[in-house]
């Protein structure tokens, strides 16, 4: 069963993490701080268990915007990273696009704080040149609810397609019959449901109790 | 009057039921569990009124995500299950599109827990194939409202119509003037609105009252 | 100017007021009761005032659905009512279809309570037949936020507008300019923006304390 | 059955209607307005029709606080209005207290908006002088709804008794066993429980088609 | 070990359940329908198993409160029905306090609806008079979260105690160890904790695989 | 790099801010009030910087609705006013649409109070004489989230870009390599990320302790 | 009239200042970010109005607390700063201590952020030792909307007074017949209330268009 | 500085965690799982460094309840065990009292998962026999909002401290200024403030970037 249109082939796909710097993060308001932490880490593991290139940016990351929060390489350092001073969207960087196409796929899956700017312009510049773009908005924080949910609405017009982080690794992973099938896992009960974990303890007391 | 384009024809339909698992159910955050079960139940109900052919399947059921809850089967006998084990996505699991396909019908009722995985998936695969989907999004769960949102965009975007358990009920049901119309109520009352079931008690006392 | 596609011209226009009805007006839980009851007259009063045809239908209002609310007909008495016994969809009665065709009119203005139902598939089976469809979507109550979300996502995906009822007061209305300009102000007093009122009072009070 | 010192005594009670002007009630995000000023006419309808005394007072109405909602004085004729320039605690103004004292009733019931200021300094430096005081806080209007949640254990701490409309109402009701009971009833329609004029509907059109 | 000043002592209780009626229920806003009804029903359930005493009352039911809601004398057949004409505060009807008073117990349960009304002005009357009074907020609905916030505030600062359904029940069953524990489970699995019975099938199926 | 058709092009736009005044303020209920007026300066002072002509105009601004809020021409001072009495859709006003061809640009930026009136409809006005619309909700007033959520839906469909103020200012501004650069950076300060000060003092004292 | 055991004497309150520092400010989550400021602010200002000895202090201002908010000592030149190193409870602090002390008063006015500490703490420590303590809460920040409600709960059992910014602003100002009225407005209009200027620029312009 | 009868001696207290088992997490609505677990954590950890007797308790692990997460006694190993079958409240079984006097400290922290029942009851028990309480509300989950209002109310009134985990951990650890200050910094990090990571390296490059 191969992917089509309106979903992720995975040897396609490019990450893109874009400024997810440590004061940027203090005035994401659209989600709380573990969770998008979270999310962006479980981003890095996947793509890093799916041989997804990964690429990160960040803008000014000495002055007020911070450093990029360092669970992000830590987690991925396959991860290249492209430095940026300048330039407000990461696709008007040309190193940054050009990093992109060096890998050769045409499929981005995008995520980026703050969710209004980093994510959504590179996502508008990339389809108008003919990406397939996914748009991980629950990866991406923001100023407000409401400035994300007109954020949905434009990159949604544009033909982005917006997912979450847990819907983006289960399509990326596929199945659970694959060698790397524990890997994910580890992901899923560290990151993205931490309340699985508790889940799998319940169970595998459940079970050792019936024993 | 004959469906449309954007409307459901109950001689076409068939209901899918993805992953209704008594772990998966612990996890949602997005509805509450009485509602979520409640709207389910009432799919089951509904298809098996309607004559609607019912699949369900879920994924690795003696794990973590539980077994399906009972509730299903025990209000649709009828019910055609499918054993799954590996594929997240359950249209990439061959049996699994042969039961649809050995209905002939090309309109999908599709409902699954967590909503952006066991039901979005499915639908956007269908999708892809030619059908028809409606995406039942309060007979699923998921993880956040976010995550949500995100997948209703999604699946609108792709061309599934989303619906909710009771919108879909009515148009399947399309009048009170059949012979099953006691049934439907009978639903309708015990699961999908139970307040109702108070008003018509407060009808009968003001009628019995009156006379 | 005149209108295009995208909006209303009130020339062209019916009203269809959809199961008003006191009983599932008990059901509604996306909107407070005063606010929707507000609307809907404003409606009412708005459609005589700018002559626009129209149309109100109930379902077995003899039974727990309950009657009309009766502030619809006393605020517009020139609206016509086309009784209903059995299809769920109005538009599936064909007495409500030949009520509207007979009116020469091609764009409908629809609320209908429940929202998900009364209003949705009124407006899904009418675009099918080429209709330009608005849907009121603050005149019509419905179960749940997240019914009226995936309802809103329907019939925007089915081509019809959605729009709240000032909007399309204001719409209707176009220009202050108008023999009928305050009696538009007073519905919008009396039901639309209560608030109105007081700050008209506040301006008055302003007025007069400077002379 | 007498009341005690929890509850109210009808006959020893006075209304007290602080600064309700149009001005101010542009500044609530506490409350909806709607909700607000029928909550205020309610109690001000409901003092005339048990015979308790009411007093109003307006902080510098000529300026951006406006004049006192119309409504009030209109609904109760027979409310004493107190002018009042400077004092912000209205119980700082001499002749304010007088007109309480006059009535020689020591049971207040208090509403002012803002809540925090208008309704509560009133009633902190009553209760250090003796009084029973009963704080009307959905009758209030108030800032934010922190700054109310503040208020209530500031109030309740020192004494008062917190309490919303429609208890008070019932309270000084007491029974539907009295002359009155129907003007209650109208205004329990028009302003507290406006569904309930709905259910009164719903309950007399089953009851008429019983027959 | 006793139970103490704060806590029930369920020998010495009695279970009132006020204006429980479908008309009014209709009006709630506090809390959803199928909780509240859940709850209600969990009350008369663990009553009866816990032989506590059990008291209804209703308003007028032949008027547009409606009838008591049916499920409450059906699960506990023991209970007493005090009818009721007049009288708002159940306690100012004779009756109903004799009915009280012939238990010889000096603890209340109490629970009604309106929670600020038909629960807390017999409270307070209650708790004048010496009883211990319980005030069982969630099995009451009221017309909005304020009026609710403003009764715990009140019926506390009066002295009742505030609780929850599930509280309450856990309190009077105090343990696991008796015979009628799998009676109180049937309940909290059937009414106050419905995800409970997911977890239990769930755990159930994981022994099962296990073995 | 340059922008596409779903983004903006500062050298084509034209900023048109319509009906932001004092009185019409008092009744938004989708935004808070310091936020909405942060925002629409924000566009004042950014349309500026970046040489973007800006109209606004004003209805009926002597009467209820009230004046333009006085911080618009203030931060803006090359703004141009058109002034308006009679249409409620400034685009059927001929001066103001004449004011915006003679800019000769082709990209129109609309906030407006109403939301849904004085900004959606000039906007699907415009979108059918063939311009680029971007409709910037979060600095434009509503009377509810409902009537908000509406209004996104239908001139998205319509074919304008939703987008909030923050985004705007970024698209704009392009890079912080231009001579402008600190300009922008004391607008975001302090109107449109206020937290963002805070963080720079952080960060100044961080290296100042570090020196 | 003088104040009472549960209100403010100005000429007898101290302001506290506690920990209200820019790193620590990133971290709240019960109240935005403007309105924190504004509010400190507020205090800051009005105690220099109305003569009310101000002091404030820092925990590890060199540390990723960050340095206090340099608009405190901006807005009141005379407020007294007491670094302080170790200890958490600022109480626990003995310079602090002995500077509030020196003020020979006993109503201490105090906010600190977070809640839970920085107000919270030094409130119950300064309660035991006899002084009459009122806590700010919305001029204070915290973690989480939970920790301020169990914060509110905490300190009014204790015997604080919980109030808010503008209702401490008001009992300190007590009247309009002031010499310093004007102050308090501008106050007022610039952090408390901003909407309150609009209302101010609608009253002018009425009054100017009746002239 | 000693504490005083409000506030926390950490040289007199115990550590109580009740029924924090991975079935009864499966039911918490009032908070998200991973705060809850993290604050439970904290908890464990904050009571070891302050050498702090820690007791925790599990009700039928065995069977749905499942068994107490691992991460309590992983972070705790002197943490103390009591099983226990039968008794709901903790208090009523005798060897859990026991090993609360054998510590001879008269100070519970309680925290229990559900907050009504394993936090409340043992609390308002332990009162009784005169020991002094804190309910650490935000290490306990609930089935709902509204009875985690309640039960703060409840337990308040009984003269119970309710408390948050935050701040509780800053009233054990006093002072930075003592040799363990790194352990409850690290406890900080991981658990209770995840954010304040993020700002100490936002600090961190900062002060690097200013060498």
């Amino acid at each position: 069963m191969t992917s089509n249109k309106w979903m992720i082939d995975a040897d396609d796909a490019v990450l893109l993490l874009i400024d997810h710097q440590s004061g940027l993060f203090q005035l994401v308001r659209d989600m709380d701080f573990t969770t998008l932490r979270n999310n962006v880490v479980t981003l890095a593991k996947v793509a890093r268990i799916a041989k997804i290139p990964t690429i990160t940016t960040a803008s000014v990351p000495d002055g007020p915007n911070g450093p990029i929060i360092p669970e992000i390489h830590q987690s991925n350092p396959d991860a290249v990273h492209v430095p940026r001073n300048g330039p407000i969207n990461a696709w008007d960087h040309r190193p940054f696009v050009e990093a992109v196409e060096s890998t050769k796929r045409k499929t981005l899956l995008i995520a980026g704080t703050l969710t209004s700017i980093c994510m959504a312009l590179p996502a508008l510049s990339a389809l108008a040149e003919g990406y397939k773009v996914f748009c991980i908005v629950d990866a991406s924080g923001n100023l407000s609810q409401m400035a994300t949910d007109l954020t949905i609405a434009r990159v949604t017009q544009a033909g982005a397609m917006p997912i979450d982080t847990f819907a983006l690794m289960s399509e990326v992973m596929k199945t659970w019959d694959r060698p790397e099938a524990m890997d994910f896992a580890q992901v899923m009960v560290d990151h993205v449901v931490p309340a699985y974990g508790a889940l799998m303890d319940f169970h595998g007391a459940a079970q050792k109790s019936a024993k």
